[in-house]
């Protein structure tokens, strides 16, 4: 991932949630994000870290459920990405020395603006001051006006920017509004602003607060000028506290410098990939929005290193046909948001993706989004504008996903060039490059320095090293400059340190030679495709949940049965105890057809037991009862549409495992079971 | 795991290694563990992290071999615990907010004492340079005795006391010995101290180090006094620095701070087991001894939570028949280290093992590890002696395995009774209890004090709550005591800050009342398996490796198929382009069939091929030549025989699945496939 913090889009129209299921109503209650977060909690999907503690900002615990459902999405991950294109799985550590990331720049530039309110102290992020001061001063404007004209001030305009944030801990600290109306020519600059309030660094932050008067929200003092938060966090290893560490920002170091010992293992050949799925960390000012923005989290990335001189993929074939929405830069930078629906395949060849490995990833990714079940009309890829990409990368495309929180970043793809490798290759001065042979010797003509080394120590003493390199990090220019120079007597030489040193023929002399190369040595480019899991996790949540219509308080998780956290429940219709060896037996036979199941014996009522399944996200429930034990018989229950049908136990069990493993669909199995007819209350 | 950080346990016999192949000749040349050490870095199983900046201790990275052995390990475990036996997976932070792990007691106790050289500021884990400098002197010793008697120091006894470390780079580091001769009785002196090494505090060290005169080694500068070194890394959370944290040690009290909520999703029931795998640190003063002992691994915790009423276990029968090498207290509390091979279920009711579950988890733990390739023969349970076990615990048990650094904690397995949650409800003021309904309500007579609310405040006050708290913690007997002082006139009562306050009626009384109890309120205990996944990892590799009878320098690891990082090695006999679209559609269909293989298509001599294959624990090999192309057939090359067979391609492919799956052995495959005669000579 890129250094700049990925953040929360709120610019671009929100499709609604539609069901992919057409025998499915999921749409007659609008999706109510409170309602889901309660969900969350009642079913221990996660919670707040230290919840006993009171809790700590930025922290989540899953519970059983939830690391289900995010070990089933890495499964998923691991199978789709690591197995299927035979990638060399890393596990490096979290905890990383201090050096590292200096050289990858994360310790001057992964930091954010904050500001602190002079009297108490208390800390905001700059940007988020500016904004939420900025959205209360026109909230205030939009009540002022509305009294003014009679009419109540609408429910919907007191939402804040990020949009349909229902519940009062996760959406953003709010900055309360007074009515007080502004002059129109005020509202058009602040709006603008807020439009641009990503752009901002700190010094026009600070311009801005002073400019506008921008306060701490509750005591109404002062806040200092923003200064920089390095959002990592730091420990120090060992016990001399000399060996600064840093917790990784993500896991992509880990795979650059030990990209020499991957090389190796790959038998020398590029292009080969690297992945790596752990948790990384980002010590954030003040965490909202729920999963969306948290302090620890779990990544996975992709490093694929390719010979920037061919770009092209072996398997581009295998997805140049698929459709996928596309925002490209010169459609925002001309401010506007529309979504073009292209086939990789053009996209690649009309140059909008800049090469065919960018394109084959944004496929890869695509496919696998929609297979663990993020809803493809809430789906899009947006490519960075120039100036929001870091300046080494030649592309990058954001796969977001739309939520009630607006458009998110969920997994970045960007083509980094050979930035990473360049500088831990000049830091460590280890050769971290590819050597190909060429088919033919190449044979050219080239200007070779020769430095008389028995003459340039003695001259130059203590600096005699740093000279030596200058000249040999010269390119062919500076070198036919230095010639033409030493021809007419001396050359003066500037190095890094801003010393001025002559140059004579004793010490240097430059020549053209003719090279035959046999090997090409390179430093390869790095396409780098990484997953916040976290936000995944949650926004394939809020694609699953729904109402029923007959009663807004029964939520259904309608989560592919491919990753949802238990796919079968085994319901016995009553306590007697005849029923437990089959409840055993059912038990046994779902485990060993790999089907992760889970007995409900408690005393609720079938259909309260049926609801507490489809919040769970389980897509099929196994009912057992006396006909089971007399006939053999088990009928079985489909979540989002609530039949139910009925087969032989053993049948029964054969079909889940099909439609578990995706080789069956609802209506497949519709085919096989005929409809249960009997005791049609039971769902009731 | 126990706050102790675990350690090596050297005063054992060693049992040699055994191949458990009795078709496999695997003892031709001693155990090397540079040689392992040297196929590990080549192989990129695991490597020091960050290699190209000189590296740091006690951190590795884990290569595409060794991460999918890894995740291969925990991928068994997942099923043999967690899936089998239906247990709550959580996942939850490794940040952890100070106050929690202050209350578990880490904090304060979690900690390692160190020393200075005075002069030159170098630091040694106390313990460790005690043992370091009296190894060497006896050493000496011993060089000098023999020097007296003439006959040469014997090179067995110059390695140091953990046995067997032949490579520099990851022993204790060694302190020189000179040939000094030392009276008899030192010798016994020494010998004693190193003995009870484990058992000695900061204080008694300080006071070894100035009886001995022990100094910094290689300075020879006097050290200062030992202090206590917290082996927790240290952060802060958010931007005040306000609210410290720390990365966890163990994944315990993820579990315990989420105990309600667990309870809550297991309908108020217990007994149940929460599971969790993940990251946990250790920032050891001085780390060796390669991957067991390290700054960041990963553990796999579970922790069952039971009625301490009753801790029977439901599926006990499972594993009371079998047998497990035991290490009971009482004989090492003897002198001993004898091991008994008992039943567990023997070792329940003779009471050696405290308890059903605990037995139960033995058992288990015995049958992963002999699963996933651990040597039977090279495991055994030692209990821990009294004055080893944390106080709260009431009995504890470590799986231990057998390798060159000793006798080596990999699994600790304790009974920790109720002292966890304990300790966190009283901190937080928050229930974590269980509440079970009594099959009849249970009536009996107790003495209740009654506390006179507007006299007691009047009376004591800012006082009166500590008051009221002391009294409500009485037990019977004390309350017994009390009614009958009161009776007397008054009472002195003594609170937890020292104070003393005289009771009166006309604040307290205490009656015998007749209780109904309906539901029984308790705390649970928690039986905790622990398993240091990194520590199994490397003793599993070191069971495993081997080197062939005709060459010493021919490693095998012979890794079960289960566990084998990749299942199948693909090998066209040539470069022939013919060859290659059948080595995709072998490949193919091993991905379909869920085998993890891998294409050796380089240049190398089909015999290398082969050897890098034994190296890298890859069970087996298919060859494609041109018989494949015209026959359709395919050689089954198996790796610690060397035996190949013939079969159509499909056909080998099943076998495989079925080899991997667990489902067949070698000579079951034998008997499907027939002996490859042809081409004898290419595995030579």
């Amino acid at each position: 991932m890129s250094n700049v913090a990925p953040g929360v889009t709120p610019d671009a129209p929100a499709p609604s949630a539609v069901s992919n299921r057409p025998d499915v109503k999921r749409d007659a209650h609008p999706f109510s994000r409170g309602q889901l977060e309660g969900l969350m909690t009642k079913r221990f999907f996660y919670i707040q870290a230290f919840e006993i503690y009171g809790g700590v900002g930025g922290l989540y615990d899953y519970g059983p459920t939830g690391a289900a459902l995010q070990a089933n999405i890495i499964n998923q991950w691991r199978n789709h990405f690591i197995i299927e294109e035979e990638m060399l799985e890393l596990d490096t550590t979290i905890m990383t020395l201090a050096d590292v990331l200096k050289t990858s720049g994360h310790v001057d530039k992964f930091a954010d603006w904050m500001c602190k309110d002079v009297k108490n102290g208390e800390i905001f992020r700059a940007d988020h001051l500016v904004e939420g001061v900025l959205e209360a001063r026109l909230e205030g404007d939009k009540q002022a006006r509305a009294k003014e004209s009679g009419a109540p001030a609408a429910a919907a305009e007191a939402v804040p920017a990020e949009g349909g944030a229902d519940d009062k801990k996760s959406k953003k600290k709010k900055v309360k509004s007074t009515a007080v109306k502004l002059d129109d020519a005020v509202v058009e600059e602040y709006t603008s602003v807020l439009a641009q309030i990503d752009n901002f660094d700190g010094k026009q932050l600070g311009e801005l607060i002073r400019k506008y008067d921008i306060r701490s929200p509750e005591s109404n003092n002062e806040v200092s000028e923003p200064i920089e938060f390095n959002l990592m966090f730091e420990s120090s290893i060992g016990p001399t506290g000399q060996v600064k560490g840093y917790l990784r920002p993500e896991t992509a170091q880990g795979h650059f410098v030990n990209f020499q010992r991957l090389l190796e293992f790959n038998n020398g050949r590029v292009p080969f990939a690297s992945a790596q799925i752990g948790k990384s960390f980002r010590n954030e000012i003040s965490p909202r929005a729920g999963l969306l923005r948290v302090r620890e989290f779990t990544m996975a990335e992709i490093e694929h290193f390719v010979d920037p001189e061919d770009k092209n993929h072996e398997r581009f074939d295998e997805v140049k046909d698929i459709e996928v929405p596309l925002l490209a830069k010169d459609v925002q930078e001309s401010g506007k948001t529309d979504i073009t629906v292209k086939t990789i395949g053009e996209a690649v060849a009309s140059g909008v993706i800049d090469n065919q490995t960018l394109g084959y990833f944004i496929g890869r990714i695509y496919l696998f989004l929609v297979k663990i079940g993020i809803d493809p009309t809430r789906l899009r890829f947006r490519q960075h504008m120039s100036n929001e990409m870091a300046h080494y990368a030649s592309d990058c495309w954001d796969a977001e996903i739309h939520t009630s929180y607006g458009w998110i970043e969920c997994v970045g793809c960007a083509d980094r060039s050979a930035y990473d490798l360049t500088v831990h290759s000049k830091r460590t001065k280890k050769d971290l490059v590819v050597q190909k042979a060429h088919k033919e010797p190449k044979v050219y003509d080239k200007l070779v320095p020769t430095i008389i080394k028995k003459n340039i120590g003695p001259k130059f003493k203590k600096d005699a090293k740093l000279v030596e390199e200058a000249i040999l990090e010269m390119d062919q220019k500076k070198l036919a400059e230095l010639e033409s120079q030493l021809k007419n007597g001396s050359a003066q030489l500037s190095v890094c340190t801003g010393q001025t040193f002559e140059l004579t023929t004793d010490v240097v002399t430059v020549e053209m030679k003719t090279i035959r190369e046999t090997v090409r040595e390179f430093t390869p480019n790095v396409i780098e495709p990484s997953f916040g899991i976290g936000r995944i996790f949650y926004s394939l949540l809020e694609h699953s949940f729904w109402a029923r219509a007959e009663d807004q308080d029964r939520g259904v998780l309608s989560l592919p049965p491919l990753v949802a956290p238990i796919k079968a429940l085994i319901v016995p219709i009553s306590s007697n105890e005849k029923l437990a060896p089959l409840v055993k037996q059912v038990s046994r036979k779902l485990r060993s057809a790999g089907v992760a199941s889970r007995v409900d014996d408690s005393n609720a009522s079938i259909g309260r037991r049926y609801a507490r399944n489809d919040e769970l996200g389980t897509p099929f429930a196994c009912t057992l009862d006396f006909a089971s034990l007399s006939k053999g018989t088990m009928t079985l229950r489909e979540r989002d549409t609530t039949a139910q049908r009925i087969g032989r136990i053993d049948e029964v069990i054969d079909v889940i495992r099909q439609l578990c493993d995706g080789n069956l669909d609802w209506e497949g199995a519709c085919k096989i079971l005929p409809e249960y007819s009997g005791q049609q209350d039971v769902d009731e």
